[in-house]
């Protein structure tokens, strides 16, 4: 292996380094008043039983799939032995990451208000750098992960596994390709992570928040945030445990998953081109990952600002961290790529550029369709004027809309990525698909600085409620505010990488898929036998499964279009993304009426609970939402386990293959719908809030409440879940290739 | 050809005479008093208005679209001569269809209004009965037309088609096949005249309904179709152009494109097993059509009750009528194919039944989801206790989770037709595929019944409508809402068999494509040496392109799932559904704004309006519908249009492919979500309007009526159009066959 690995785990160590430093140099700060403290501990008090809660279910859920792992393993012999602890570890690292994530956001909240009453600067450092602690652990411990098992599979793998050893102690080249889809099963256990924190957060949050506001902002008529409603420590619980913790465990997935399925593809890939160039093929995308987080870490240090400066010179101190580590990705990825002597290095970088190009017009995109500067918001607001009904269907109307730019600029990405890396070449289909699946790489290698942009708007989030909670005076939140709407616009960005990649790691996944059930099928002589019949006939230019060719593969499992497994197949994919969906919002709807009925009763029963005498029941509503949350998140995040399993033993793998198809193409388009639509409506709410059509408390604000309420689980549950969803969908195809091959029935 | 084949011509000739034998029958009974016969003259007079309005728009469109056709057949020469014509008459028909459907609506109201004085089974005859002349016009004129253009194209193709009459003259099993794929043009011009008017029909029907009850009952508090509301006669004018004359060029297009791609199928699924065989394989789906609508005809006469019936008798009565119908074509099927001597008629009845069942276990599940007897419905009126947020969001949740089981459904409709069919064979593609398009026929055989049953609502809605404004008798209100509700059951099988048979038609319509992309490559001597050049590479059983199989096609043409021009044409599929409903919500929302306006404007400059001493400017609110849903429907239908050819110029055939594919799978689900949330949250409304949760005038009422307000374009607009987009998508692209094989860019 080129030395130049080593760069990989000192790296991700560098990265955790730096975690502990913002953290020890928050930390050092000062919490403010015993009040605030008192708030903030509560916060973190709530926070913390939840997450423990949640670890809990999510651990015999791991007992659970780690058994039926071993059993397919050790017992009927169908997969490699690894896969059980590769998918323990990938569960424990990002729930790690949730935690450490989560725990500095509790810590910094009330800090950051306290640092607002000095200066808005002094605000921006502490939330920054405490979003940067989330990015830094989420990349840090991610990319260690993948060191670890990836230098350890070289020695171990093997010596446990009977049906490969052989084949491994022959073929230096096939050990690399049954290495990095192994590693792919870690990635399994991350996205399994991922699923329950960001629907179980999810729910949490927006349970709290659609109760909070119904009844605080509407029926009583008090501010968000406002002491005397029972929901608002509840609320601002939820924007820990739903933005911080289950973001977190959502960009660890999306980061490794990338990572891995570049890794596995390069292995494919340069499989005939001599161990050492396929061994650069597989390393390329960690080694730039390593780079990126070095240049993360520059960018944050590059994140200050002068004392008193506007708000426009605070983007400008945040936008240049983020361009300065971009532009030095883009640079130093060409670099790696020709240092490693990559075939085509040229056309591989393009694809690189491809994907992280794409993700910025994503951005961009998203920023014109969820901004209150242009048109499409400034019309949901504008359709406040008749009512709630017309802005729920003008909001619909606008994201559903909003999803064709994203999907020609993600379309021109693929093809783009694809061509570049196959010298436009539509038959060399592995190395087209090595472009596609470093695309997505591109747009995460920077993770640990963007993250942290995005990290940070919870955290200044949660301060302006701490803020409000302890009677700071006016300029304060009006400081904290400016600092979450100055993260949004960056965090646009951010988001538009997450979906991108999202979409081309599915699809780098659906390829890997193939490679893995070559392997399945090798550990099944029957099957082997058949196989080797059917290439003879068909004039296959090698009868070896190993050695078969993607479009050999695929016409060997009938991987077309007129097939109609494939064609259900795609059905039911389709159809798993709406049936997710449904479930997380009835989920959401469900938990926020227990919500609004338990502070309707707190109004109620406890005296003097609006004139302020009274003390509201925070932690009885802090327990709805997380009994809420645990119960309704189980259903989702079992059927996206379940289905492809389900798909796999009734279809086969075309059935499977169609399932991805159809999953990832409607997932991806449904999950910017939703996000859209819900940041339109929020920000037509906060448009409104400005004291536009009448500003609060009139009948516009009143119906673009509605829409902003509809909004929420919208944009923060069932949206973002669906990212994940369509990977853990492919994951668990990949990791369960050994049970379809050997049990599918058609 | 088989003589049984004028059975065809002279059943649908059949069914003209009957539905002109309703007419006249419809029209001997009296209008009732001079008030009701100027009200239903008001909306009729809208009706047709509107209608000229439309067709004029559309008119324009057809010429266009045939200029362009012409060119690409006598200037490129990359088309067959006759396609213009087909695509003509193909709009015609279905124009005249919508047409005749909607006079007979508008004649009827006032009579079914005044025989329901006299008793609720003289309301539910005349109401029947004048559904019944559109169900059978519908079927008559599609079958009319089949027949016509089927005969002739044997007699006069290939005289003035020069590329393809010598094939022609040496292969009359050839000629089948180019005669098969000609028809599907008239396909074409059927969905382009549904779309438009769909959408049209449909826009102006909510624009309409949404205006006139967000002002008249939420802000004035007068009920429906109070003659005080300006909006009244636009709401009841928007009936007939949308739920009927939308309704009826909607199932014009599902029966004709079902029987043609059947045909099409058949053409090349018998095709090696001589002329005789093929031509019976081809005229099957055809006399099925033929013998259903005797049945259906039958079923028609059956549908009658005694005096004083009570509302379930009438139920049975109208459910008899439907029985008869659907278990004598079980019968009669098996039959025609036995007595056809299609090969393996029993597997291909078995398909038949696959998709026969499968329409009305569809059926069933939308009774459950969007009938307020169930639970799913309940519990979105028990969210109308936390306000507007709260019903929208569970309304949108259970809509996506009501996606499951008919995806299952039609999934496993699928699979046992492809299986039966193609007597349990994966590898007989086209048989499998012949047995898919023949479940679709059967699902929409006896659709002169079930048509009938659909169409009979609005009618009935129309007599309340009237009723309410002429002043008669609470128990007539009372007789019409029970027709209208007594409808909505039987409604829900038929909606199922529209869905249900939409994606299956789809289906069979991409494995038309390719076999006219096999016709447009032999057009281009260049393009046939290179298939001749590949073929004897790759080792094909045959280097005639004409005589390729279906999987040496996708081998050819890289119809496979790693190709990224699928890939992405699948993503660009999925979008497209969801721009189109984006841009129709969008439509109504912003059609509906200036409706308000209007309204609020009448209520606040005609003095006395409310008092009803003022008389509203009806005629100005017919107007504004008009020109909003004209403007509107522009963008969206030409977009249906154009993606496809796009996206075929841009990817070639495999792009085209992927588009179809992603959209049918995503559009189908699409549908069903907007058409089952649309449909709960109206019948969530009824509910609470029955006494539940305070009745009507209560805050439960006030949030029901905004979800139901939303639900509106959904189940009106939005859902059922995406059933015509994703089969005028196929429709464009086959027709479009020769310019993507000739001009595409990759």
């Amino acid at each position: 292996m080129n030395s130049i690995f080593w760069l990989v785990p000192v790296s991700s160590v560098l990265a955790l380094f730096f975690a502990w430093f913002f953290f020890k140099q928050m930390m050092k700060e000062s919490e403010g008043t015993d009040l605030m403290k008192k708030i903030a501990k509560h916060v973190r008090d709530g926070a913390m039983a939840y997450l423990r809660q949640q670890y809990k279910v999510v651990f015999k859920v791991f007992v659970i799939v780690t058994i039926l792992f071993a059993i397919m393993a050790y017992v009927l012999k169908i997969q490699n032995p690894w896969v059980p602890f590769a998918f323990l570890t990938g569960g424990f690292f990002s729930g790690l990451a949730g935690f450490f994530g989560m725990r500095t956001a509790t810590y910094a909240s009330a800090r950051t208000a306290n640092a607002a009453q000095r200066s808005l600067n002094d605000g921006l450092r502490i939330a920054f750098r405490s979003g940067a602690v989330m990015g830094l652990v989420v990349v840090g411990l991610g990319l260690l992960d993948i060191s670890i098992w990836f230098y350890a599979l070289q020695y171990i793998i093997g010596a446990l596994d009977s049906t490969t050893s052989g084949i491994i102690a022959s073929d230096p080249s096939m050990k690399l390709i049954i290495i990095t889809t192994t590693t792919l099963t870690f990635g399994m256990g991350a996205s399994t992570q991922a699923l329950f924190a960001r629907v179980g957060g999810g729910i949490f949050t927006k349970a709290a928040d659609v109760g909070a506001d119904l009844v605080g902002k509407v029926e009583a008529g008090i501010p968000e945030d406002d002491p005397r409603n029972p929901a608002t420590i509840a609320d601002n619980v939820g924007d820990n445990v739903g933005d911080v913790a289950g973001m977190g465990a959502d960009l660890y997935e999306s980061y490794c998953g990338a990572i891995l399925s570049t890794a596995a593809l390069g292995a494919t890939a340069f499989a005939g081109l001599g161990v050492e160039t396929q061994m650069n093929g597989v390393i390329a995308p960690m080694i730039i990952a390593a780079v990126g987080i070095v240049l993360s870490i520059l960018g944050i240090f590059m994140v200050s600002a002068k004392e008193g400066a506007s708000q426009k010179q605070l983007l400008a101190a945040l936008s240049r961290g983020v361009n300065v580590s971009s532009v030095g990705i883009a640079l130093f990825s060409f670099l790696i790529l020709k240092y490693l002597d990559i075939p085509n290095y040229l056309g591989v970088w393009g694809s690189m550029m491809a994907g992280l190009l794409g993700g910025i017009g994503i951005g961009k995109i998203t920023e014109y369709y969820t901004s209150s500067g242009f048109a499409p918001t400034r019309n949901i607001a504008e359709s406040t004027k008749t009512g709630p009904a017309t802005v729920i269907i003008s909001g619909i109307g606008t994201g559903m809309i909003s999803t064709a730019i994203p999907v020609l600029i993600v379309g021109t990405s693929i093809i783009l990525a694809f061509l570049f890396a196959s010298s436009f070449n539509f038959e060399n289909i592995s190395m087209g698909l090595y472009g596609i699946a470093i695309a997505a790489v591109g747009m995460l290698s920077t993770l640990g600085i963007t993250l942290a942009t995005d990290a940070y708007g919870p955290i200044a989030d949660n301060a302006g409620g701490n803020a409000e909670m302890s009677g700071l005076g006016h300029e304060v939140r009006v400081r904290t505010d400016a600092l979450d709407t100055l993260g949004n616009t960056t965090a646009a960005t951010g988001k538009g990488f997450a979906i991108g990649s999202a979409a081309l790691t599915a699809l780098a996944l659906l390829a890997s898929y193939i490679e893995e059930i070559k392997i399945a099928i090798a550990r099944i002589p029957e099957k082997v036998a058949a196989f080797t019949e059917y290439a003879s006939n068909n004039h296959f230019t090698n009868v070896d499964i190993h050695k078969a060719s993607i479009p050999e593969m695929m016409q060997y499992l009938h991987l077309d279009l007129m097939n109609p497994r494939v064609l259900v197949g795609a059905f039911i994919g389709s159809m798993a993304a709406f049936l997710f969906c449904g479930l997380t919002m009835n989920a959401v709807g469900r938990a926020a009426q227990s919500m609004v009925e338990e502070v309707r009763r707190q109004f109620r029963e406890i005296k003097g609970i609006l004139s302020g005498e009274g003390e509201p029941d925070y932690a009885r509503c802090v327990e709805i939402s997380t009994k809420g949350a645990q119960k309704e998140m189980m259903l989702p995040s079992l059927l996206a386990i379940f289905i492809p399993i389900a798909t796999g033993i009734i279809f086969g793998v075309s059935g499977v293959v169609g399932l991805l198809l159809g999953g990832v193409s409607t997932g991806f388009i449904l999950a910017i719908f939703m996000a859209n639509a819900g940041g339109a409506w929020d920000n037509a709410k906060k448009y409104i809030e400005e004291g536009n059509f009448g500003g609060k408390g009139s009948e516009c604000h009143k119906a673009a409440v509605t829409g902003d309420t509809v909004g929420d689980p919208f944009k923060d549950t069932s949206g973002p879940s669906l990212n994940i969803l369509i990977k853990l969908m492919s994951m668990v195809s990949i990791v369960m290739a050994g049970l379809t091959v050997a049990f599918s029935l058609m």
